[in-house]
């Protein structure tokens, strides 16, 4: 097994006879990624469908004798064929926006099976998901609940409603991806929830269920977990101790993958025990909404070497991906594994990959690969987790296409978007204004 | 005038009678932005006409009288509509991929004002520059100069080219878009140049017209020019003392804007009495790239407030803009000015402005606005450079619009992607393989 590989990502080289010679490729289950590569041209990213249910599968195989629900974060990986697989495993759906509703809906999720989570949910947003009649709001603010209560009381509808707190917690992650810190944007102070349970119990068009917590994204460090829930089980007695059935405890996402040797998967085992020692006795209903865990090692981008430049010694490989297909190294300096399509025998060296785009962030970090050429390809690993959902067209680059592989057959999910179709949306619209009435002359009292 | 309004930006507050009040409202030009966020939503980008002419001809009054041609760098706003004004005041365009080259087409401008640059030019991308008789690539390696004078002998064209050096200089902007220091990703080692030129000089299919630089983007502190300006005549004098004319000099571009007060607007004056000191007494044809300086002050983002919460006694304001419509202060840590659309004259209080992006780094900073509520209204200043070029769909959001205004009048340049429309390049294409030839089992020697 290459050591670059993670061992749950399908990942594997092949050996095969090719005009007498022995070729080692590279093969997502038994799909030659470079028969991807050759149908659908760099930069794509590729799925596999049996990585993703092997990682649904070992935390459903933890979560359902303890009687855990699991949410997928949809904001992880949004394409349709990711969530049917998951929902037809008996995953439910953690959504942010009425897009990502849109989503669950047609991959076939049904309202009863959709949380929303979010921050700053309008109220187009807040009043489709009423009337699918999800199974929860998690509520962000006081102000959200006000509103929620509102649109539920005019659409004559009872809105499920957990609390979000914000329990205070480090998740000793990357600054732009903890969530559960003091005066971060997210949940209800946890000083002021009490009060705001106690609000929401005598509100109309509430039918408050419990609360919900999400720490962060990519822990790997289980302890802020423990940290977390069991600031989660005190607030649980403090209500019930106020007189309040808290009947369900939405944990949140944030289990964290490997994405290099350093870094330790974390164990799941040991993640659901801390679930049953701090919350497991409450007699709530649990959920998790774990995103990258379920589908971060089941995708690849693949990308086509354009170049190496010797620099001061160092050579760099210039790839055709760049920070606007797979944006975590430029935002949040993330490392990904870059492994070679085929295995050639040449010998290694130390190479900088960067990819096209005009800025130096645009830059995938030192690898250790074979003496490349223009024509050679490669793989990001572990990129199915807030990859193609991050992509952008930035320096009027195509938007990167989606491809899905279950066993030997592979089809394309998502199409590249050409720049041709993002100037379909430059309309040459008719001008608007002067709106006479608004800047009427002698209306206009002053110009500062 | 606001000090958080830059003066070139064709921002102002207005007042009008209404209802026989007097409401104080911002404009851009002669048009309200509330219509335009009543028009067509928010989150939504607004350009003025006004405000892109006026720093374009700054720029030309200097650049002119020097013999400086001006190539708009179409990565800092790609909108055809900026392209479109830009080009008709007499500015070439610098672009970085082939799309940016079809925009440029679109928008009306001919090959002979097209200027090439980019680390990683695909050979697709080479040959349809060469087919445009493009005024000039700009080389950023050995192996792209032998590419494209490969592919221009197979075409038995001339590619007209200019070597970028690498001139070793650190602007002292931001590590993410600072390109000019050795090791970065760009441009040939200063002290490998002279040699390669020599080579460049010997190649069919190779025009060799010049040299390039770019020390990076938004410096505001001029003294790296004039470095990396000295580097280039010091190279340029080394040149034609071995005999080869260089007849072209291709400064880059770079020049900041203030997007604060604390950061003064470079001095243009002295950026162009710098290059006439460093590379004006060498008779070549001087050329220069700026982007954010042609558009940055000319575009607003406008939002709309979701909600205000009060977290640990420092308010929160949850807008309905986020990091993936405008990226800059999640990826650089920058900072945009925050203006509310409607003077209301209540107290001022510091907030953070953050949007409805499931991450922490979706966070607009600390600004002094007026207590604010769910639907008012704000803009977000100097935006008109690297905001809508670099916005995805993140959080299945759909893609922010653009509007131009130009005097009272404003209309629709890009309209609003929405969900469905993002999910329609989600096909239901046939699996394809398994590949028979390929994965024959009894060729198949081992599974690593």
């Amino acid at each position: 097994m290459d050591p670059r590989v993670p061992s749950t990502s399908e990942l594997h080289f092949i050996e095969t006879q090719e005009a007498g010679s022995i070729q080692s490729g590279l093969y997502l289950e038994q799909v030659a990624l470079a028969d991807v590569a050759d149908a659908f041209g760099t930069p794509v990213y590729v799925y596999s469908t049996a990585a993703t249910k092997r990682a649904c599968r070992a935390l459903h195989a933890l979560a359902a004798p303890q009687g855990v629900s699991v949410c997928f974060a949809v904001k992880a990986n949004s394409n349709l064929s990711a969530l049917r697989i998951l929902a037809e495993l008996g995953c439910g759906m953690d959504i942010v926006s009425g897009g990502e509703l849109l989503r669950a809906e047609r991959a076939g999720v049904s309202g009863d099976r959709i949380i929303f989570s979010g921050v700053g949910k309008t109220a187009d947003e807040i009043e489709q998901a009423l009337a699918r009649d999800i199974h929860q709001f998690n509520v962000e603010s006081a102000e959200e609940l006000h509103l929620i209560a509102a649109i539920a009381a005019r659409s004559r509808k009872k809105a499920a409603v957990a609390i979000r707190v914000n329990p205070d917690v480090d998740a000793s992650t990357h600054d732009k991806i903890s969530t559960g810190r003091k005066g971060d944007k997210f949940g209800v102070d946890y000083a002021k929830l009490p009060d705001l349970y106690e609000q929401a119990a005598q509100m109309q068009g509430i039918e408050l269920v419990g609360l919900a917590v999400h720490l962060g994204s990519q822990i790997t460090n289980l302890d802020p977990f423990r940290r977390g829930y069991d600031r989660l089980a005190q607030l649980t007695k403090t209500l019930r101790a106020n007189g309040h059935p808290v009947s369900r405890l939405d944990l949140g996402g944030g289990i964290g993958i490997g994405y290099d040797q350093s870094t330790l998967e974390p164990d799941l085992g040991r993640y659901f025990a801390i679930i049953s020692e701090t919350v497991g006795s409450l007699g709530a209903e649990l959920t998790i909404e774990p995103g990258r865990y379920l589908v971060g090692h089941a995708g690849v981008l693949l990308t086509e070497v354009l170049g190496v430049k010797e620099s001061e010694g160092s050579p760099l490989t210039v790839v055709d991906a760049g920070m606007n297909d797979l944006a975590r190294p430029a935002l949040y300096g993330a490392f990904h594994p870059v492994i070679e399509l085929s295995q050639c025998g040449r010998p290694r060296r130390r190479t900088k990959v960067v990819g096209p785009v005009c800025e130096s962030a645009d830059d995938f970090g030192w690898h250790n690969l074979p003496a490349l050429y223009r024509g050679d390809r490669l793989a990001f690993a572990s990129a199915g987790a807030y990859g193609a959902v991050m992509a952008s067209t930035y320096n009027s680059r195509a938007l990167v296409p989606e491809v899905l592989v279950d066993g030997d057959r592979f089809k394309l999910v998502r199409r590249r978007m050409t720049v041709e179709d993002m100037l379909d949306l430059e309309t040459d619209s008719a001008w608007s204004g002067p709106i006479a009435e608004k800047i009427c002359p002698n209306e206009l009292v002053s110009l500062k």
